[in-house]
């Protein structure tokens, strides 16, 4: 059943190595099918030269494991809390690509110093705050979806607006509409990761973007007024 | 028409991710016929591996698209900007490469300290002043090539002695008496980034390169002394 | 003889340079067959592109080739130190990758900042003190070997814990329980040495990852209690 | 004529790009003959993608070109002073690779960290000094070899111990018994330099290497007592 889904979720997959954002088995996608309530994710520690799309394994919204053989990424719990969360999104993403998972484990977010940035963010790109001992030792991966929709609520942040969160001390989660969209902002989220190091390094004090030029670059990427791409304009 | 224009553009807009200076969509690059008055350019927010030369879309200098069915990149009224200000120009191009547009955020002209650098640009790379809240509200992408003519204008600057600029918070232009050798400027200019930042690493108050070796170099390969190549050397 | 033994070995090594971990022939790995007392490892100096499993040399535990045509790689007495020292170990991995080389040139451990790292580490990746004259001076490489495993013995560390150790001023030692698992170290601990260079980039002082998470991270994949994966989750 | 040597050239040449030792046309490899006292060398300006080993340039130790339509790389005086000097050299390199090339334009020697840096140098890899006005003005290829050969002199450093160089404010040159060699010293170069960036990142007053293990490694490599590798030892 639903071969679509799990065939959109692999490609989603196998497209993390691909672009570099993946180590060994660090990192998954999933995709949701929101008629159905049930999404497709990567199996635990498989690795992607030898992932077939039959693979996948369908969750439900319980958590409950409704087809496969193998067992869901470790991870499957912080998807299903983004997925409750957010109807908004299609697919999760998740990665330990190098330059933004080193901002994760320093605890900072990422700011927003360029029009790279703005072509996919309204702002700085989010860090959690750290779990407390109760969250880790209780329903781990289940917390660590929880502190992520706190920190978007803390922050009234819309989520298609700022579709990426650093983890505190663990890496970056992504999300959009589609889950191909998803692996398209995991790649954005590395690049941009990597020259915000630099400018640091030329700048340890720089400032973030003036904001109406993060407005003007969003914007024409994002919402009613855009003019970017193909579909979007007019 | 103009087949052989847009196929100029085209080999010259896909070498770019060849050459990983593009990630996603972030570039692209135009081609000119000065006889016609017209440039071939990429159309916006299309895939580079879906790319064909019969994409490429044809604009007229008062910036009317004369063929193609998609429409051109949303930077296509900056390379219009630069090619009605220099006619030397065969070509335009704009990428996002990573060390490049690190130093574009952080408002900072690449130094020259080299002679890698000095084989191409006359001195440092120029970076233009941050855009007023009146360029950026109105024709924003007009103005950002408004911006670059101002740096140029004001600091006497023969564009094909320094054939690329940064632009502020945003990432760099390059340009050539052919498309072809603005993509070459633009491989340039990333690898010239790279050695810089780890220069200052080395030594953040490096001073520039001495102006007799700059000259020696540059002029190895530019004006009427020049003798490096096949074709320019006697 | 043992062809399974060299084959083994000759894959862990070919897949070295694969991975990025090696450049020229700085790296090799062996892997042991305990019933027989008798180790493949990688012919010194030999071109990886020109390595066939045939080349592989069997040494038993006293260091006498007992077939190859070929001298054993020159640190097959820090491969056979560890081998003995250790029973739990099925193979050694030797690169001088950049990252983790760079730790060690500066004779500094890498901190544990995050999961990425605690989900191979119980702690830090501990570096070995400075080798005496007379270690230098007589049998090199079996000293190597013995300054690795009195740092462990001195730490109490358990080399399946830490399966990584960084020799000062020299480049990093990998292990399992395979030699095919400490390939896999050692692309973790390459990966892991990147990324804890851009956290230090960015917060000199950054104090290593909670211990509640470094625990429930590393007993995620380790021990009694592992869920990732198919084969360890029950 | 010399057909085995234009191969040898050319073979060294094409080597460099596949290495990422080069970008662009930056870079060049020459191979002798000393008993017909004629180098082999790249033409100059051509790319790598089209290059032949009948394009390789003949030029004998007087300059004049012997053999080959096209002009010689307009670095071939600086091969030319080298060879001359030193008749222990079979091939010279010269790359703008990346890393290695920050540290010549910050005027800085590469300092002897680890042994990975030992396995090639008996030392640091000097830096030249400044060339002055007259030596730019001038014959500037052959003084840019003139500098080298003062350095070496100066150092007293035996230029198959020290088998390469920076150029200040230029770029590696690197050479040994065959222009194969000198290929490897431009690989183990590039890698050590970027090494002992990120070594003084992590320790920016890093102490060189002990002397006792400068030389052990050295050692094992070179000279008479060598025992790595299939041929050196015994």
């Amino acid at each position: 059943m639903l071969e679509e889904l799990k065939r959109e979720a692999y490609e989603a997959n196998v497209a993390l190595p691909r672009h570099g954002l993946i180590n060994l088995t660090f990192g998954n996608a999933s995709a949701v099918d929101r008629a159905k309530g049930i999404f497709a994710i990567k199996p635990s520690g498989v690795d992607y030269a030898a992932l077939t799309a039959d693979d996948m394994v369908l969750v439900d919204f319980d958590g409950k494991r409704v087809e496969g053989k193998l067992n869901p990424s470790s991870d499957t719990p912080t998807h299903r809390r983004l997925l409750l969360a957010w109807p908004q999104l299609g697919g999760v993403v998740h990665t330990h690509s190098s330059h933004a998972t080193a901002f994760a484990q320093a605890g900072r977010a990422i700011p927003i110093f360029g029009t790279t940035h703005a072509d996919y963010f309204a702002g700085d790109i989010p860090v959690t705050r750290k779990m407390t001992l109760q969250e880790i030792a209780a329903a781990y991966e289940w917390e660590t979806g929880n502190v992520i929709v706190e920190r978007f609520a803390a922050g009234k942040l819309d989520p298609l607006d700022f579709p990426a969160v650093l983890v505190n001390r663990h890496a970056p989660f992504t999300w959009a509409a589609t889950v191909a969209k998803a692996v398209e902002v995991a790649v954005a989220v590395e690049c941009i990761a990597q020259m915000a190091l630099m400018s640091l390094q030329l700048e340890p004090t720089l400032a973030p973007i003036e904001d109406e030029l993060l407005q003007k670059h969003f914007k024409r990427k994002h919402g009613a007024g855009a003019y970017y791409g193909q579909t979007l304009a007019g």
